[in-house]
């Protein structure tokens, strides 16, 4: 055997080890009983302390150096490279530390739960605490021995070639913008809210029909509830959940369609790549590039949402809205809101600033975990110009932080602009793609983005990706274009 | 820390891995996309892999020595001989033919889910051939250096003090009192049927019920629909399954009962022992003697049956029974029929005897794969007096060999011995427990059990568990005693 297939067959049961780690991460937010954390928590360190081992174990150690000093190809190299880059990084982190986050998130996932449903932040706040300085230590282990700080080395646990710099960049160029419409929109008269129930059996009803649409693919994946929706897993099992609110069934749906973005990339990716380092999403920012375009440019376009009004008859009988052009406006209604997944697009990334902003300071230490409540209202404030209400409309509405997923937020904003280059490039491809999308068609769309982007998994770098995709280097400036004209055009400004 | 200590802390990551394996087999009976196996596969093959490696580990021989040196009081001394133990039979197993079977097993159980719904023995067999290869070489490596066969090499997997010599004996014992009072039974007129559809959900719903009276406790479990019902997981995550059909409502119901008996059981057992060695039931002999006398000598008892009655009247309405005395006769009913599982309790010794003959053939060589089907169809006859019908009510209805669990079934009938002991003790010590069982209240029979036997978890070997908890040696004599009683009395012999 070459040296390099010795290195692959070793990465082949490391893989397999990280699906099983996604599936127990599957099992607790949809399946788990409740009273079973403690068990849970034992398995989730005995194998994050097994993943550890092996991922900077000096038998990889021995079989990286073989496989590198060997002719290998391109896909190989970039392998060896994947692997390589990760053999580095888990080094640089001591297992207890590893192991120690791997058993406080499951109960800090917990915890954020039932404080969330109590709106009492306080709940919540000593084991957030925790879980910040565990990450503060997991930055500066990361960080060590290069140029970044330890909140850029935490962000590229999500986005490998992403820094601080670039996201800042980003969000300078967005937000001027971003604030001018959102000021012109909301001067303008609302499309109505819908004021109705809307059940919540037959809403799954309609989740499952858009993911169909979206060519999800059932056989080898599934739809179920879960808190916080989220996407896991790869390769031939891709499991996506979604939530219903009997008074906000838009809120199931368009879970749903961005889950399905998710999914279906990983479903989409060349089967050959299986339980490699190739295997996978290359990046965040990429990965919600991915749930952006289908959730938004596609799924909230005025054919798509027409599509959506028919099934929603079809399923809920008449529900107050007259046609195909008022439920458009109602989809994407620009209103004061306090929930980032429930933003339209306009708002989004207004909201994402607030929390980059946030968890960059708790890593410094700049902000205390005491005061994040306190912060995280006074920004919204000024951001949006209304008080937080409750807690789990302010700093309890999101999972990430007790998880541990400081960085990742700004890969949504990331997936965003991406989601606006690859939209840019797709059309001008794609004529008369509208015509597709109002009979639920998205197959010209989604094989577009199978073909250019999703099908090489981690093939290439997010950047090379993207550039390779759209022709050219991304930039915010298709996002921008495109939010101006659609909220432009429906607000008639 | 104590050589003990350390032994305890590193048998306690084997033991997670082992929920997390089993964790995996449920969630491919229950939740897995019809699509996934190949994935499921890998992930099979990594963890066995590795607890292959870590059960016979020159760290664990290390380990074990240094314990083994100190002074041990009797628990730990117990636990030491369990960990030793495996570790010699994982010793004697070549890792690649351990991952061989976890390869092969998914796979074979999907191949038997399919030639069973087709009814085709054809579509199965060439993968049980396979599964018999494996499972010979299997049993000649445990046997290896031992006086015993492969075949009872094998099924000390599941009862560590059994040998094929015990449980022959046994079956002598029991088949002749079970094959005369069989056939006196068939002489006389049997109850009627139920002749009425039983909705899946309602069934479901009475199923909760019955769990619930049996003190399983949801807070660390919850039941699933599955092709064969199981149940799976120690501690605090113990999940069970069960099936519908709509016409035999008795099938859900005692299915649920059976599986909340092996459930209870692990949630029974001492929270100390936890993620140890100690922390799962002792043996599958044992585990049977719970679930079977969960679902017999409780569940189908003259009070229960009125509690469940009851039960169904009030979720199904009228469902042509005129009372408790006739429901009480229907559930008892001993008919021709060709399902060990759905077996009443008079000839269910002898669906198990067939297996046992059978498979022991199979393990030794003396019956080819090739001519299984006849053999099974042949020996039914020859036992229960009718030709098989169809490939699905004989060689294809049990799960078993498909997951080349061969040396399990005779575990069913240890278990209704030591069930019918248990019972015999229990109802000298707990005076009109009928009187109880008739309210649904099965607390005093199940403190009963959890006192004299769960609670222990695999602290004592099998037999002595059963000699304390009964004050003398297991017999079968009390089984017999109590089958027929209850026989002669409701046939009217």
């Amino acid at each position: 055997m070459s040296a390099f297939l010795n290195l692959a067959v070793y990465q082949k049961d490391t893989v397999a080890l990280e699906h099983i780690a996604g599936r127990l991460g599957w099992d607790q937010e949809t399946m788990m009983p409740s009273g079973s954390i403690d068990d849970r928590v034992e398995e989730f360190s005995a194998i994050e302390k097994l993943l550890h081992a092996r991922r900077s174990s000096a038998e990889l150690e021995q079989l990286l150096a073989e496989a590198e000093a060997e002719n290998l190809d391109a896909v190989q190299m970039r392998q060896t490279t994947l692997i390589r880059n990760k053999f580095e990084r888990t080094k640089k982190v001591p297992q207890d530390l590893a192991v120690a986050l791997a058993r406080l998130t499951p109960k800090a996932h917990k915890i954020w739960v039932e404080a969330r449903e109590n709106d009492d932040f306080s709940i919540f706040k000593p084991v957030l605490a925790e879980v910040i300085v565990h990450t503060q230590d997991l930055g500066a282990a990361l960080a060590d021995g290069t140029e970044e700080t330890p909140y850029d080395a935490l962000l590229r646990r999500y986005e490998p070639d992403g820094s601080s710099e670039k996201i800042t960049k980003m969000f300078s160029a967005l937000r001027g913008p971003l604030v001018a419409l959102r000021a012109a929109v909301l001067n303008r008269a609302q499309p109505p809210e819908l004021d109705q129930i809307f059940d919540s059996g037959k809403q799954m009803q309609v989740a499952h029909i858009l993911a169909q649409s979206f060519g999800y693919d059932f056989s080898r994946g599934r739809i179920d509830k879960a808190v916080h929706p989220f996407s896991s897993g790869s390769s031939s099992d891709v499991r996506i959940t979604t939530r219903t609110s009997e008074r906000d069934p838009m809120n199931c749906f368009y879970s749903t369609i961005h889950e399905v973005g998710h999914g279906a990339y990983e479903q989409n990716i060349n089967a050959t790549y299986a339980f490699s380092v190739l295997g996978k999403g290359c990046s965040m920012g990429i990965h919600e590039s991915q749930s952006r375009i289908y959730e938004n440019q596609l799924g909230r376009s005025r054919g798509y949402t027409a599509f959506l009004f028919r099934q929603m008859k079809s399923v809920f009988g008449d529900f107050g809205v007259r046609n195909e052009e008022n439920f458009y406006k109602i989809v994407n209604r620009v209103s004061q809101g306090y929930i980032r997944t429930e933003a339209d697009e306009l708002q989004y990334n207004l909201h994402i600033m607030l929390r980059y902003d946030l968890e960059r300071a708790l890593i410094s230490g700049d902000l205390n975990f005491e005061d994040l409540e306190t912060a995280w209202n006074d920004r919204f404030e000024a951001d949006f110009g209304c008080k937080v209400d409750k807690a789990s409309d302010g700093v309890l509405q999101d999972v990430h932080w007790s998880e541990a997923l400081f960085g990742y937020f700004p890969t949504y904003s990331l997936g965003n602009v991406y989601a606006g280059c690859l939209f840019e490039k797709m059309s001008e491809d794609l004529p008369n793609l509208e015509n597709d999308l109002e009979k639920g068609d998205t197959s010209r769309a989604t094989d577009w983005l199978k073909v250019a982007l999703q099908r090489h998994g981690s093939r290439y770098p997010a950047e090379e990706l993207m550039s390779k995709a759209c022709g050219k280097e991304p930039s915010v400036d298709p996002l921008v274009t495109y939010i101006e004209s659609k909220f432009s055009e429906i607000y008639d400004l």
